[in-house]
């Protein structure tokens, strides 16, 4: 059922938001955990896919963001995906260290109680 | 790590886009498959919460879209978790069916070829 494209195809077939963006999920590769969600823009996918390591586009500092190049926590991908209407794209990546700013694991440690509905 | 907020806590503490959205990934309890990313608003979060089953914003038919209601391939939620900053939203659920409209398992069945760069 899966499809592999050429990169020119995989960038081509991303639809960026009406500020040139999309949404890029980082997913460990072993361990299936949601690591983080980060933005992308054209450039920065180009670059992820060059180098084989997430580069984000920082919203908050509009600039371009290689995950780990204060931290050193980056991440490699190891598969790069796109779901079927091109606006979302998910890579596993193997992440070095702590995904998260905080020093979690991952940017999801905060969870609801189900119960108290 | 992790910490467990009421159903109040956890809405207040989501951090709505200007168009008053936020993004919600959708993952297999199990597998631990990334399934598919949709938007929710404030509306579509809270019945969420309250019913157990995934309700998304629809942004291209602008109207409350609870997942399966048309094809049966609901999303009882396991699990609703926050980031960091509170801009996404990580939901483990248990997906009746396939989660994509194609049929597909997930939504992301499109890979990159990694090795063409």
């Amino acid at each position: 059922m899966s499809e592999t494209l050429t990169q020119i195809q995989f960038v081509s077939a991303v639809a960026f938001n009406a500020e040139g963006l999309v949404p890029a999920i980082a997913q460990h590769y072993q361990s299936g955990e949601v690591l983080m969600l980060g933005y992308m823009n054209r450039d920065t996918l180009e670059r992820t896919l060059q180098t084989g390591f997430m580069t984000y586009w920082s919203r908050s500092r509009k600039k371009v963001w290689k995950k780990g190049e204060e931290s050193g926590h980056t991440q490699r991908i190891v598969e790069a995906m796109i779901d079927c209407d091109g606006d979302t794209l998910l890579f596993k990546v193997d992440q070095i260290g702590p995904a998260c700013h905080t020093g979690a694991p991952t940017c999801f440690y905060r969870a609801a109680n189900l119960d108290d509905r």
